[in-house]
């Protein structure tokens, strides 16, 4: 942690600082420079302490107090260098192996089910996805089939072997969830739902972690760092877009942001073309994008009738439009190097 | 609901979507022209066929799909034009009323609250706010004194006669916070946590809702009638700052958003400038926009120590610049006709 | 300037970047901690060689690099801690006078420059704004009347007395209309539009700097820097709204950043609520808040028929409008202290 | 365009619309719901006429105007749907070419040129850039060499035989930049220098308009119509990533909105990785992605010291990691089938 002191501080305000950055466990070294005196603190004490540090931005004559460490450890290259595979059910993703989880937004019915999860399955997708809990903008709208929907997604897998991944959006849920899902997936809008966090990683199964659409990638990888610590590294992470000024796509890919993350963190990484464009039309073109940027895998919304989903109908793509997709996504992943 | 043909659709697409609106229980007309053909399609059916509008933008010829009605009812203007005003205990909040509600971010201690909340009021607060749980973006800071905090809460109303706000984050401690609270904050990152939106509107308690940081105006009203559906009407809006690329502030305070929300809710909606700005600098000029701009109510962080603030320190007045900043509030409020 | 090294770097890369920086000229501290050492830099070398410390970044080792000094110097509070005040003719803008610029976006006709600056007059504008080379988003909207348009402006003085403020968006522009402008705007689009900023700086005239939508403070207090050294200190800044995900709104009127600028320089700030909201019925709102935060003036778009104009219309005040919110602006100036 | 008006509209209102719509040339339809009346306008005439349909939204009882014509007409794929070929000397960009234009941020020197022309071109480059005229951010850093930039420029294209591309940002440079030039840049920043954009567009030379970084995908292919409407149609997009609130990178690179814009213009568009991410070690990840995507070309910053440059050094590939790079590029162009 860097203390920038203000032009017009005063060796009393230094002497201040000082004392504090003592009493919190920190060492220090002085650098007096024409304008600004600065303060380097090192030897940063453990845990809650460190976080104390911006107590010290409120003393007097301190213009600015630089952070240096980053808020996440477990999660971090620094703490593991290795590239981690995952594996949902027996699918791998990372590690070089790209994996393609697809299915509807939303868990409709069991014909939907296994009618996607067969077709998904014969174009090469990993795993199957699927919403039976459904965080929706509006009370209004279609809430999900709750058990009944986790019911027809075992079902689906028991015909097709495809693994689950579903989501969960309420810590009462986690047990259920759990028993039947291979990866929970935590949604965008909770990615601060700390509790959440909490109890999917103390769930037993992996979870993926959407990136919520207004967390840098920082909060993203800090708020990873909570299931990490509630027991679990099975961690896939997924970025689906951010929300930003542009409004021709739903949110924007975040193909920078994704391989910054990647470069920090030794966690796989996937990406939602579908989320993250909102438009079937530019689903291909992003997914193979990310694929080339290095992506670990892909979350793709795929419904049999997208103009009658129940949710997400625009951004879905038919089973043919989806086995097309997968071609492409072959010829990329090879040119890059990774397995599908 | 107004649908855009695209210039080469056919009057078989055209055909395709009357069919579809009719099954879902619309009227429509057809307005043929040079390039486009437009349908206008109203009488809008209730609750989740209107919902399934989206579908129809995925059918072919369809160029674009904008929806007319919105997405909340309860709570609009169109329901109920009058102001609301809501009480938090006996204190008034909109309807004319302006309450600003204060404290620190966490609660710490007990000295810590009933100092506080012993200047505050005598400086001109009508409620006392503080955390007892804490969304902390890093599991390694300071996560708040749970139920230990409530009881140090609930001790400083009984010696201010301050009534309470307070945070809940987690679905099961709603019934908890409610023993306590006057009122139920349910925090920015929880906007779109549905399950305790609805939990929250059950519990009996008035409810208030921060705006998410990458909401829109539209979405936030849209969230609060999750709360007003679940059989809550006694809501407050926090307009809290949205996320920008602006890094001077911690948010952006959204005032045009907030003078565009109350001309479409009938709801009380308080400004949170410390949150909004993240600096005390700028704290009392920004609440006092907020109160010219006709907010209801303001929630300002205050503690006796910033310092030693185990959470949000930089962005809290002192008891003595709050007190300050009431006197300037007072005569600006009056300026706009609104009663402290 | 202080220079962060990675935890893997080593003594060959610090002696590098220590041998880079005494290249420079300037001094430096190591302080070395468990997992990094840093390199404070001081006693920073004048103009062009300050800008190279960028390269620091790309030498080996090297994790960060975190600037000190601001880039702006002329125009900052520590170059002149008194507010300055600007006359636009002989209107007072800053130092404790609030100035209301009125008129329409656009210049139309002689009769409607003399009719709206009769009426902003009598309601208490202190100068007359009005386009005459108006930017426009399409190449087939209304483009201003150019030298028509000036000559209208000037009969407007000519008959009102108001001094008047027009756009200037063109290099070749800058002479003809400092011939007739009390002061010279230079609009969001064109705020980093650089020759054109050293040109209206060299002008003799008074500059209003319109912040780009998407300029951070510290870019628009950079982009003033240009001005300032081209020999003009009578520069006017002027929020005007930038561009978030919120679309309620045209624009998201920075209220906070605006605060956070007026601390920064002496130059005064003035807020346009026009084309901050871009709604004319949140005008009167937003101009109250920029008031209450400390606004040195406002900018409002006023036109005698806005269902008729050419441009801007859906936020452009009637007089009547216009002079009802003088009456409240009164009030709230008042309540703040400064004068109208 | 479709006028929505408000649910307590009257006849009076409707006729009011009706009777303007007549003036200004429509045809209309009126569609009367429960709670809302539709009027259809249809048969949109020419210009500027067009442009004023936002006087209806001002009108009493209107509650909302939705335009249905998109303000650009001479660029879009409506107007011509076969993707154009545009040649830069005689490198071909689009149309299933891959044009990767490559050099410095700054044209420093003859020899910088030179050298990193020739290396560029060995790797496989179809052009060479280099800025002679910089827009840089504060007026105290390096300004670009001016003319004597230009003929460093002209030495390195004789050496090397690569076409130029090179920026130009102030109306009076055009015909200098004109002589020297194979295609001019606009930049960003002038994205919206209307001025700028009509005068380059009458130079006879193709025009690459990269986009604003606070620009939509409209608004991008609107300032693209100024170009187009003063008689060129030799024109390049460069998608060269937008503002957002993520700052880990430099801006956010918009994948799916250069997709979205592609779909609409038959224009070539490149993506330039370099600014999108600023951050050498993102560059070659991000620019796979583009390439994947559909990019019709690249713009890479390469220099021969990164750590010297005298702009975008951090951002910066060395001509070794740019020759490394074209190998992958090739890859993944052969995976989609486009010739570099």
């Amino acid at each position: 942690m860097i203390i920038v002191m203000a032009p017009q501080s005063t060796e009393e305000h230094i002497e201040a600082v000082v004392e504090r950055l003592e009493q919190l466990g920190y060492e220090h070294h002085i650098s007096r420079g024409v304008q600004h005196t600065i303060i380097g603190a090192i030897g940063a004490p453990e845990g809650e302490k460190e976080m104390l540090a911006e107590q010290l931005s409120v003393l007097p004559g301190v213009d600015n107090v630089v952070p240096i460490l980053k808020p996440y450890k477990m999660i971090s290259r620094e703490h593991n260098p290795r590239p981690a595979t995952v594996f949902i059910g027996d699918a791998a993703i990372g590690g070089g192996h790209l994996g393609v989880i697809a299915g509807p937004c939303s868990v409709e019915s069991r014909e939907q089910m296994i009618q996607t999860g067969t077709a998904v399955k014969a174009a090469g997708a990993c795993a199957l996805r699927g919403g039976a809990y459904k965080p929706r903008t509006s009370p209004y709208s279609f809430q999900g089939l709750g058990p009944e929907g986790l019911e027809y997604l075992a079902a689906a897998r028991e015909t097709t072997g495809l693994p689950l991944v579903t989501e969960v959006m309420d810590v009462r849920q986690v047990e259920r969830v759990a028993e039947v899902a291979d990866c929970m997936q935590i949604g965008a809008r909770n990615m601060q739902n700390y509790d959440l966090l909490k109890e999917a990683g103390a769930s037993g199964k992996p979870v993926m972690l959407k990136r919520g659409f207004a967390a840098t990638v920082g909060e993203w990888l800090t708020a990873t760092e909570y299931i990490a610590s509630s027991g679990c590294l099975d961690i896939i992470l997924c970025e689906r877009g951010i929300r930003t000024f542009e409004t021709t796509t739903r949110f924007t890919m975040d193909i920078g942001g994704m391989v910054a993350a990647r470069r920090e963190t030794y966690l796989p990484i996937v990406a939602d073309p579908s989320h993250a464009t909102g438009l079937s039309s530019l689903v291909p073109a992003v997914a193979l994008a990310a694929v080339a940027a290095g992506a670990d895998g892909l979350l793709i919304e795929v419904h049999p009738r997208p103009d009658q989903a129940l949710s997400d109908g625009p951004q879905s793509l038919t089973p043919a439009a989806f086995a097309d997709l997968m071609k492409r996504i072959r010829r990329v992943a090879e040119a890059v190097g990774v397995e599908v």
